[in-house]
């Protein structure tokens, strides 16, 4: 489907490897429907009592699972989750009354097989954007899934999710509550089309920690807005981004829980979201095209609000990102970024750094700026810079990559 | 500079005829800075009376000869000038005191060459942002334009003000006012960092009707807002955006003035909006990289600054952008720059249509759509598309080019 399908050169060496979560188990399968010979339907077994928790694109035109996930988790004070199932290849999205009548032959299908409610089936598809998926492409194979269930098979769920991204990405943290281990694990996929908030992107979080949905959906939304919201590769928001997480409560030997402001949970959320971040900047990092990774990091704005906006109008900035893939050190591009983001900067008081070098003072270039040193750091894969706007003390860091040309090529083609 | 020089496949046969305006004389010169062996310093002497009113960027960082002119608009009610410069090849922004020593430097020895107050001299200046721009690199040549000048120069007018536009950009036409005929002329450049508004691009608007300035600005603004506001080619803005419009009341044979709502203007405003969009279709025709010149036209939205924000998500969509690029249908992307926008739309009534062939009927593809039709219409220059977000009554036109691998190409190396 797509043209290149080398792996980013900013993939990490390998999967990393990941401890089961108690009450989760995986099953892909191949529906040789749009991809050929490889798995492309992933169902996710949940234990019987996980809470779940969705944050979602806030496109206006949403695809049928995004709908049908809302739907479920606003009909209940309480909701639970038993399955979820991600096909690959077909975004259902844009395809109408049938595409609503999918989700519910799915979730009725698959509430059948595995023996739960049609509420408690969640569902993800990503992939081509109007074209009808008929319910059999997934329902086919729920016979073959469930035969097929590990609770260790993290590689082979996140392979199953990708469309265009060149590798699987997974992530895996241990965090104490109470002092007692719980496992938090995440696969993503996602590699165009993403930008605030939360472009065509797909994330899913597991854990075995016990936790209210209230409780759960606070600690998502908060390490969200810190990691998929402040990830950006073209701008282009998906009418599919979905965010799910689990919490099984299966072995876990920590006490309740009633608040996410709760102090016991402390570690708990900082693993969260390392969780969450090291998955976006998966994301990044298979950017299409991408061969820069580049941290953005802005300081001195009115509030942190306004840091983030500078943040992704630099991040968003084709010339800005161009300049990085031509390894060119053209800093004035970044202050036309920051000057286009609308937010309050003082010209004057401009202090943008490359690679940790100052490279502006008094409205102007310094004059000990060495551009050779900026061009080294801009041969790297890591690319640093930093933005001190003048006005206040709002901070925020934001992740994109370069604009290569294999990003047109990947894009220009892409159904053909 | 550039990588790719090669002239815009979009580009008119030819510079248009263009009429002399009373009281306007050019004259240009190489100054051997920046590019060599070509004119890049333009000198525009206006008569004496000429009014001046003028439309910027809005950028936080703008550039120094941004400042000069929107200080000498905003220091009388009733602005005139005398001279306009304009140097290709540095921007003058982000140069901090030095930058506004150099405008203030030109502006004296102007005044001086020709006779005038320094407030009376309008300044910009393209380029490079960054770059320190010495005041003898324009002030060394003043002797040589005052020896130069011509009221017929348009073409070299427009030649001299190019950076990375790969055709020199000129429109005219003649309106009536009180049945006497007067001239309208204008001149433009801009091909890259084009968006909302007004970025990296110059034009000046010349006409020897007499209007006081007030009527001159409000014109000005309106046509503005329905021309280079409607346009962009990668959503960058630039800090040196001006448009600047001049009228000498040379040769004038009308009544006075007093409104830009005076039915006598009808004519007049019309033609004036006619060269600005004239001008502003070349800066897109002329757009890094362009093959194809699309027009977006969104109707249904709530009111016309919704239909404007949606066609602008549809024409700054990366996704759609390489789609046009490859001749690929794509009209998913379309529905999710729509969804993107924020603006309100109703997924279930949107009506899209490719090349006058509706796409779309009740949230999904047509049955009787006809990919084949509609990729043979991107296989054309002139692309167009319609988007009914069933909403309201708003409307407007945004016009946009598509994203290739020479934006690539052009922009990862522009200062090498």
């Amino acid at each position: 489907m797509a043209v290149i399908t080398k792996k980013s050169p900013l993939a990490p060496a390998r999967f990393p490897n990941m401890l089961p979560v108690a009450g989760v188990e995986f099953a892909t399968v191949a529906t040789n429907s749009r991809y050929k010979e490889r798995d492309d339907l992933l169902l996710v077994k949940l234990a019987e009592g996980t809470r779940v928790a969705g944050v979602f694109t806030r496109s206006r035109t949403p695809s049928a699972p995004v709908d049908w996930c809302r739907d479920q988790l606003s009909r209940t004070e309480d909701p639970r989750a038993r399955a979820l199932v991600i096909n690959a290849g077909n975004a259902n999205a844009f395809t109408g009354r049938a595409g609503r009548e999918t989700t519910q032959a799915v979730a009725r299908a698959v509430a059948k097989a595995f023996d739960c409610e049609p509420g408690e089936v969640f569902q993800a598809s990503t992939g081509v954007i109007g074209v009808p998926l008929p319910a059999t492409v997934i329902t086919d194979h729920l016979e073959a899934l469930a035969a097929n269930l590990n609770p260790k098979a993290w590689d082979r769920a996140a392979e199953a999710i990708r469309t265009t991204d060149t590798f699987a990405k997974g992530a895996c943290e241990i965090a104490r509550i109470d002092g007692h281990p719980v496992v938090i694990g995440g696969i993503a996929k996602g590699s165009g089309m993403i930008a605030p908030d939360m472009a065509t992107m797909l994330a899913f979080l597991f854990t075995n920690a016990a936790l209210p949905p209230g409780v759960l959906h606070d600690i998502l939304v908060d390490a969200t807005d810190r990691s998929f919201n402040c990830i950006t590769v073209d701008s282009d928001t998906s009418t599919s981004d979905t965010v799910l997480a689990f919490a099984t409560g299966q072995n876990a030997k920590h006490d309740a829980v009633t608040s996410a402001d709760d102090g016991r949970l402390a570690e708990f959320r900082d693993k969260f979201l390392k969780v969450m971040q090291d998955l976006a900047h998966q994301v990044v990092k298979d950017g299409e095209g991408a061969t820069k990774f580049v941290t953005i990091r802005v300081t001195g704005a009115e509030d942190d609000r306004a840091a983030r906006r500078i943040g992704l109008s630099i991040a968003n900035s084709p010339l800005v990102k161009t300049a990085i893939a031509g390894e060119d050190a053209n800093w004035g591009r970044i202050v036309m970024a920051v000057g286009k983001s609308g937010e309050a900067a003082d010209r004057d008081k401009l202090v943008i750094s490359i690679g940790g070098q100052p490279v502006t003072r008094d409205g102007m270039v310094r004059p000990d700026y060495d551009e050779a040193e900026a061009t080294e750091h801009l041969k790297g894969q890591d690319i640093h810079i930093t933005v001190d706007v003048g006005v206040g003390s709002g901070s925020a860091t934001v992740w994109t990559c370069d604009l290569t040309h294999d990003y047109i090529a990947i894009n220009a083609d892409y159904r053909s």
